[in-house]
């Protein structure tokens, strides 16, 4: 069965890197067909690749060559993706990929795309690079409600939240040897802002809960104002500081979704993922939670995501996936501050009279070295908008929401 | 669509509670299709049950009802289940399991059988409860060579495992607290001496290698020689015993597995695996390892398991999985302890000089109240029959398996 890879970037090489080292298992695993890599789309040249031959600049290459059934996207981005997808569908070809920011931001029009033309538009590959987590959710967990979800979606952010915890370096520091390592690009903005850990809520928020989630109805708060002061504070109650996405459902027409860093207390399986690792919680209302853990990045892993699903485009060629993802809404995603109730972890230029007389009960913490006019705090559960009315006045340094996963 | 049930235990009951619970989202993800419990199978009694038209104790009503397309099997055991599984698959109707001993004798012919008459035996909810295990392994990671595969496959063990080492208590007096809690049976020796974790072992062998593998090939060590001192000792080198199932790719003609005690580093995502959760490892030549941790048994995860694979039958009634699980072979699974080389840790009275003549390098442990004739150590990596040899006339008390998981 001949396919066709757009991009040969790290996903796109490790993608017909994983196809040649699998021919001889591919074949069992799709009822007997394997899958021949016939066109590699890419603008640049790679000189000295062996797949010479396969390489065009010409997307109608692919478009025209009828016997291709089934495209890799794995060129990210936005455009010209949506477009070269959306074309592929209506030419009857099955497309998966691994690019996010195309999901989450186009993922409803695709898929009905795909539906309409009797294909598959299939993005395993798209949260948690190598980690199964699309098929768990909707097959798996299908005869649950979800209540909610809370992940560890970026590797980057969570080398350098390891770094932090472990190693005692800043996050400056801890920055530049993730950009020394490869895992942070020159331009960290998409990492340490969240907006990748974003756009993976989008896709998993849209599939759990069946209505498109958008990017700019996700709240987004980075990991960039994190100190070794707040590492020590937490460390000092147990609990770690991760970049989580958090999803909770509210009714059959509201959730909260968003993304920030939390406190997560060891005992929570999201406390002990570590480095560039990535693991998605699942609650559900029959199965209680569940947790899907693995790299969520890297060439090889994302790639065999990729290949996974044109396996299954492969052995079930007559057949389209239900997802059951439908338009967005508004509203449907409501302002977690004024109704999500949680503790929060609080940092601030105060003394513990003042703290006293804003709160009812805090659970003060301590840290080596902690300067007489500083606090630290844990409050009891409120909402965001009541813990900002109540520190008014108060020079608060930083605020952590505490999860409860 | 009218389903039926076969076994009102606490599986069973579990299945038509979740079915009634979620009338409202299954049809949305069968693509429309709702399902009505017709029949309840059970020789027993349910006096003031709100089911009461629906039992039976005859199983013919399910087999000859040609209405009922699909049939849970909550029965467990091998018989009357097989038999029943076989007819009912032979008259065309699909039939999803939480029966993992069934499954472990039987698996080859049942799915050989649902193939030949185009229905799907499905068995998600067999092995991990709740967790999702089969999907992922055999959809997600397809495009994997798997090398090896390390479960926490029982709740029961790893909750008096967890007791022993997180409140000290002794084995008897966890397993006690098992049993008052109801995790662990009256009689616990299906559990405690890891037949449980064995068929499990079986079924994740059979799926990611393509060749049956049956209980009698795996060899089974229990928990019951596992005492407070090797769990101190364990625990001054940062690890914990977990009963773990172990699974190994060797060549396309031989893997290894085998179920026992084994030690596991504080860092694996394995060692805070508390309680009677489980969680399975799968290591893949492409993506690395990942891990799927969740509730490994109770009413409501494992039937919400179960009603997962009845909503993939509703929705895909026309197809059925390819799973290529093979036929068995007779040397198929080697005999680890000749061939599998890992480090041990062992217990044993003896003196230093002694152990320093046997071994050329081993760590030494130690633990509050050591005897002076008792030492403890862990030893380079050997394959088990070397490690036998090498201890030979040394009084040994205990020797544990040193996972690298």
């Amino acid at each position: 069965m001949k396919i066709a890879v757009m991009g040969y970037g790290t996903v796109g090489s490790g993608v017909v890197e994983v196809i040649e080292a699998h021919s001889d298992v591919i074949p069992k695993r799709t009822g007997g067909k394997s899958l021949e890599v016939a066109h590699i789309l890419d603008l640049r040249d790679f000189p000295g690749d062996s797949h010479a031959s396969l390489f065009t600049k010409d997307f109608y290459d692919i478009l025209n060559d009828d016997e291709v059934k089934i495209v890799a996207e794995t060129m990210g981005g936005v455009n010209p993706a949506f477009d070269f997808t959306m074309k592929l569908l209506q030419a009857g070809k099955s497309v998966v990929t691994s690019n996010k920011e195309l999901v989450a931001h186009k993922g409803l029009e695709l898929l009905e795309t795909a539906e309409k033309n009797g294909v598959n538009y299939l993005f395993e590959a798209s949260v948690g690079g190598g980690i199964p987590i699309i098929r768990p959710i909707t097959q798996c967990l299908a005869a649950n409600n979800i209540e909610g979800i809370a992940g560890i979606l970026n590797g980057t952010t969570n080398f350098i939240l390891t770094m932090m915890i472990e190693k005692g370096m800043s996050f400056d520091e801890a920055l530049k040897l993730a950009q020394d390592k490869g895992y942070a690009e020159k331009d960290p903005t998409a990492d340490v802002q969240g907006h990748d850990a974003c756009r993976k809520v989008c896709i998993l928020a849209s599939l759990a809960f069946g209505k498109h989630v958008y990017p700019s109805q996700v709240e987004t708060e980075g990991i960039t104002n994190i100190s070794l002061e707040d590492v020590s504070y937490i460390n000092s109650v147990d609990g770690v500081i991760k970049l989580l996405g958090q999803i909770k459902y509210i009714s059959e027409d509201s959730i909260a979704a968003f993304v920030s860093p939390a406190v997560v207390y060891h005992g929570s399986q999201l406390a002990s993922v570590h480095d560039v690792f990535n693991a998605v919680l699942v609650r559900g209302d029959a199965v209680g939670d569940v947790c899907f853990y693995g790299p969520g990045a890297g060439k090889l892993p994302t790639a065999s995501a990729v290949v996974a699903d044109m396996i299954d485009c492969a052995k079930h060629s007559d057949r389209k996936k239900i997802f059951g993802w439908g338009a967005g809404e508004e509203d449907y995603v409501v302002d977690y501050k004024a109704c999500i109730k949680m503790p929060f972890y609080v940092r601030a230029k105060a003394t513990c009279t003042q703290i006293n007389s804003a709160f009812s009960e805090v659970k003060y913490l301590s840290r080596k070295g902690q300067p007489s006019d500083e606090v630290a705090f844990i409050t009891d559960i409120m909402t965001e908008n009541e813990l900002k009315k109540r520190l008014d006045g108060i020079p608060v340094l930083n605020i952590i929401k505490v999860t409860n996963y």
